[in-house]
């Protein structure tokens, strides 16, 4: 098998209310997700908090080592939004007002109490920078050549997503097939280890469960190759059935 | 105000799981909320994939900068469960069978099967390494120091924080106000700014939502001194209704 560029991606979550444990995150398993169907593998979470240093040292950290860099956060109109000049002055570049971000948001205001000081905020970028459409809310995100920066609030993520979908450079996604039986992983260690070492090109993770009183596990198999895939799941099936194990092809 | 000393911990979830997108993580919140119960300041947080040298080079980059370190998964039976192995080698640490684990485990499987190689796998520890009791599930939980071991399976990882409540040495615990308002966050920007400095040894942090078709914002007030915490949000409170604002006082 000739080997593939991988392309990869990190994530960069920034907010204080995550490390609080005040609000749950939802942006990594949605980003993460979406970067698969682009054919690029999320390689490292950080979550940090609205820090200049913190946010600075991460994303220089992060961007040398992956081919795209996305952050979340920290876009909005008040005092604890620095995200733009975190990333502006890791980068050493100037924050400059956006001109069609401007015009945006002065649209979006004129109905809604008219464009202020707050407000303008959200049109700034580091220089050189593009924005990324928002339906919702009007305030844009921000792509700086490999790094997205995204809003934080879930559901303005997903927007600038769909806004970004099919426009990176990726390669194969990583495919998964889940495989659920009620058994204990440990019944069926070995077996998984010896279907996996049989199979090169693909991954077999191991994911136990406790429900209804029961010890379950889901199986995934994974693989950029659709052929290496069905290969490796049709003989995880039947050993695992061999075990005596009942299995739910689609995973439980 | 004297300074006073900050504990912090960083938080390592290893896992293919979440990087997939496969599953949303449960464990940051918990383990942040648990940690500020604890007086200790949850100040980072990486997801990494299975990898030996990927777990390694963030054990050892967290642990220089944090008074402590939990991580969670990768402690279970299966073959992609290496974070024992990670850490310790990370640490130049030999993996020894840990005597009252092998105990645990035998006792705990000999109702279910009997002990196996692969169960066995669950009583290794870095050589040093104390147990932290699981109450559902045999397997314990790792201490190694500063270092907090923890399984992936949420609910788990919250059995073996309950064992170790109390037990770790910190400082106050940050207090928090929520105040909510059906507002937009950028018509208040300014006033949430000129407040925040007026009360040194406060935050305030603005979560913007989009909620029954109406903008709204909760503004979290956070300090560890509860008298300049209630003055802060006293006087939030007050210039928030001075400005038409009606004001949720336990946040929306």
């Amino acid at each position: 098998m000739a080997s593939e560029r991988i392309w990869t991606a990190a994530l960069l979550v920034i907010g204080d209310e995550i490390l609080s444990g005040r609000t749950q995150d939802r942006n990594i398993a949605q980003i993460a997700a979406w970067l698969n169907l682009q054919g690029i593998r999320l390689a490292e979470v950080r979550v940090v908090a609205d820090d200049m240093d913190r946010i600075g040292a991460a994303v220089n950290a992060l961007r040398a080592e992956n081919d795209y860099l996305v952050t979340t956060g920290g876009i909005g109109p008040t005092h604890d939004d620095i995200t733009v000049e975190a990333i502006a002055a890791a980068l050493g570049l100037a924050v400059v007002v956006h001109p069609r971000a401007r015009a945006i948001l002065e649209a979006y205001y004129a109905s809604r109490g008219g464009i202020t000081e707050a407000r303008l905020r959200m049109a700034r970028v580091p220089e050189g920078a593009e924005l990324i459409e928002n339906r919702m809310s009007g305030a844009p995100g921000i792509r700086l050549g490999n790094i997205f920066i995204l809003a934080g609030v879930p559901h303005i993520a997903t927007l600038m997503l769909e806004a970004l979908s099919g426009q990176l450079e990726g390669g194969k996604p990583l495919l998964s097939r889940t495989l659920g039986c009620w058994v204990a992983e440990s019944e069926v260690a070995e077996l998984l280890q010896n279907v996996e070492r049989e199979h090169p090109g693909t991954q077999i993770g191991s994911y136990p469960f406790f429900r209804e009183g029961k010890v379950g596990a889901n199986f995934v198999i994974r693989s950029t190759d659709p052929d290496l895939l069905e290969a490796c799941a049709a003989n995880l099936l039947s050993r695992l059935r061999a075990e005596g194990c009942e299995v739910a092809e689609a995973g439980i």
